[in-house]
């Protein structure tokens, strides 16, 4: 009925009832529609406001052939509408030849900010960047400038001036105050102060960030490789920075795709989450292939599987502290990459002697519950020895991962796991069978 | 040896050893002291920069007796060289009195900053802000003002001027461009805007970032509960508060203390983590009793045993998928907490699916292994049921924290974790222990 009503998208019920549906709901009804439909749907949708949204819930191949089928104006009212982040992510989806003539269709501005996204890539200061940042020359004077700002401080927030010469290389800047307060006559050359901190347009974003958080900035200039000013980056831009980046180090620590919030409806969910548990199903079976190789030890002491979950929990825990220490700690720059095998020996160290104090614990816990001293020593061993392998790998993957220029984050909890759970079974298992057959020949 | 040295803090050797330790290694042999010793060697180390690393490196009980023993003036010396937060920690664990006069000694704007600190609390607005913000009277003039801000531009950065009445209630702003450009004689009222987002002193410092991203500002200014000015917040301290509280979601989320980084030394390292490491031990020890109670069925069938670790890496991965999801929703202000219903259905939903189709996996993969079709039906049965558990104890344990006014990552994961190895070797070791005495009556 829905359908029905859709192929008709121009006419009054149609109309009401997309403006009370979710544009979820509408996006999995899109690939249903003939060409024309879309294309009056679309129509439609745009004047409901609506298209936008439904066009973030449609999945790469449906939004593809969705785009494929609509005219430039449409995609360009669609553009003007996203936020910078997604317009990318549509326009990199199309052929060189539309997105050169779509960018050209945009107000300049907004196009100006699309092309440097699309050529220094998003994480970049570059990216980052205002490229519309107004450039005063040097040799201008104080009463030409005044007159150019009084203009210009209307619509944007003007506190430093950019000074550059006459092949836009950055000189130095002026601050609004410097400016108001110097003699009419002087040229921006002779006032300016020198001394500023600038990035290179190729500068990743953390870096940028890190750069702001130093020199406590309000904006910074963005130079290219000759020093040429190509545009200006604000705080607020980098405190967004900061928080996709935190966000996105929790994500991947928790194998979450970043595209994912508490809005993405269900099915969406379902398929975002679902290759990183089958994912986790692959490697959780190492460690179950570990266990098989146990079956007759675990025969004759059932009780091992009791305190099997005990060393799997205790190894993923203390794996996932060290593992996310470091990550952490190489995000905010704490890392000296140089320093890294010492890094690594202090967290094994670390797992080592908690290993011990665990195990201890554990131990004497065992012993208390199931009046056997070698399966306490067992027990004892055991966990000293998957803290150990925790504390080992939970700082050697984010490590080599960096190192390799990698994210520290990135699939590095599902290494981890596997590594406690294989290292942990093999020394809890492979401990009890040795001393079964050294006690039971 | 070194323990003699440090005997005579100020003679040479002693002092060329200070110098070349560790401040965390020097922190170990205070305790040995005798307090005349102790105080000479505080001043060696005031003296070699390091009084103030070595304070932070001492522990509670240690730092206090230290503090309790050394002079006002030898205390003022390393507040003054310690980060606002961490001066705050230390005045915090002084007596009031002492506390009153040490702030007394410092320079006036330290002891407002901190002054602030312990008032409002480090994580509000009050807490976060500059007290020390110029206040311009209403019925000023605009060449009044000018010659002003003529003094105070050289030693701060002056953007915006904040306009108040006689009694220091916030009017609205003038920025520096509306001053500069106006005419002389004229009054701040005149030229102000009334049309200025302010935030109140006890506002939590999370909601001031969100305000700061929602508006985009430079600065905010911080009134009081009668609309008087009390001070100001600049950006680059919220970026700070921003990647503060995302560390401190992350690192809760992996039960790490919020004190550790990667300089702490391990023995610290190892303190700050067995907490958590115990309270885990405790909480698996939960599982490893789940798992007792079916030890006959395991010992007929082990090859159950040998997926367990299967049941409980899905779990927890699904778990913390979900709990991370909703911890960083939580935060950045995306979850109505009034439609907390609804998430955590939708969760539950979603974990429902994917154990569904995980479950499917896993059960063929495992009737490929063992050829065993009632083992794979129990598999597939508990995985649906485990994820089901992990997606709806992964999205109500944060839920309900944040409605009880805590933090909605403190502790979740382990809680998390424990409902899905219970909720999953229940399922999983209940459902085969019943279909065996049904098959094997």
């Amino acid at each position: 009925m829905i359908l029905r009503l859709l192929r008709h998208p121009g006419e009054r019920p149609a109309r009401r009832l997309l403006a009370r549906l979710h544009p979820a709901d509408i996006a999995e009804l899109v690939p249903l529609l003939t060409p024309d439909e879309l294309a009056e749907l679309w129509r439609t949708l745009l004047e409901l406001r609506l298209a936008t949204r439904t066009l973030r819930e449609l999945d790469g191949d449906a939004r593809e052939r969705v785009l494929a089928q609509l005219a430039d104006e449409q995609v360009s009212t669609v553009i003007a509408r996203l936020s910078a982040h997604d317009a990318v992510d549509l326009l990199e989806s199309l052929e060189p030849a539309r997105r050169a003539s779509l960018l050209e269709a945009l107000d300049p501005a907004r196009s100006a900010q699309l092309s440097n996204l699309l050529r220094y890539g998003p994480a970049t200061a570059g990216g980052l960047m205002d490229p519309e940042v107004p450039r005063f020359f040097a040799d201008e004077t104080v009463a030409a400038t005044l007159e150019r700002v009084r203009t210009l401080a209307e619509e944007r927030r003007l506190f430093y001036l950019y000074v550059v010469d006459d092949r836009e290389h950055l000189l130095g800047i002026v601050s609004l105050w410097q400016l108001v307060s110097a003699a009419p006559e002087r040229r921006l050359r002779e006032i300016l102060s020198a001394d500023v901190v600038t990035v290179r347009a190729d500068t990743p974003e953390e870096e940028v960030a890190q750069e702001f958080k130093r020199y406590d900035l309000l904006m910074m200039p963005v130079v290219d490789a000759d020093g040429r000013l190509a545009g200006a980056i604000h705080v607020d831009d980098v405190l967004d920075v900061v928080e996709e980046q935190a966000t996105e180090d929790l994500y991947r620590l928790a194998n979450l795709d970043v595209h994912e919030d508490l809005a993405t409806r269900p099915a969406r969910s379902v398929r975002l989450r679902l290759p990183w548990l089958l994912i986790n199903l692959a490697t959780a079976s190492l460690a179950a292939f570990v266990v098989s190789l146990f079956q007759e030890t675990i025969a004759k002491y059932v009780v091992l599987a009791v305190f099997m979950p005990i060393v799997a929990g205790m190894g993923g825990n203390a794996g996932t502290q060290t593992l996310t220490l470091m990550v952490r700690g190489i995000a905010l720059g704490e890392m000296d990459l140089r320093r890294s095998g010492a890094v690594v020996a202090r967290q094994t160290l670390v797992g080592f002697m908690n290993g011990l104090l665990t195990g201890l614990a554990l131990g004497l816990a065992a012993l208390a519950w199931e009046r056997n001293a070698v399966l306490s020593g067992v027990l004892m061993f055991a966990q000293t020895l998957n803290l150990t392998v925790a504390g080992f790998f939970g700082a050697l993957v984010p490590v080599t991962l960096k190192q390799m220029r990698l994210d520290p984050a990135l699939g590095s909890s599902i290494f981890v796991t596997t590594a406690t759970d294989v290292g942990g079974f093999l020394s809890f298992l492979g401990t009890a069978t040795l001393l079964l057959s050294i006690l039971q020949p």
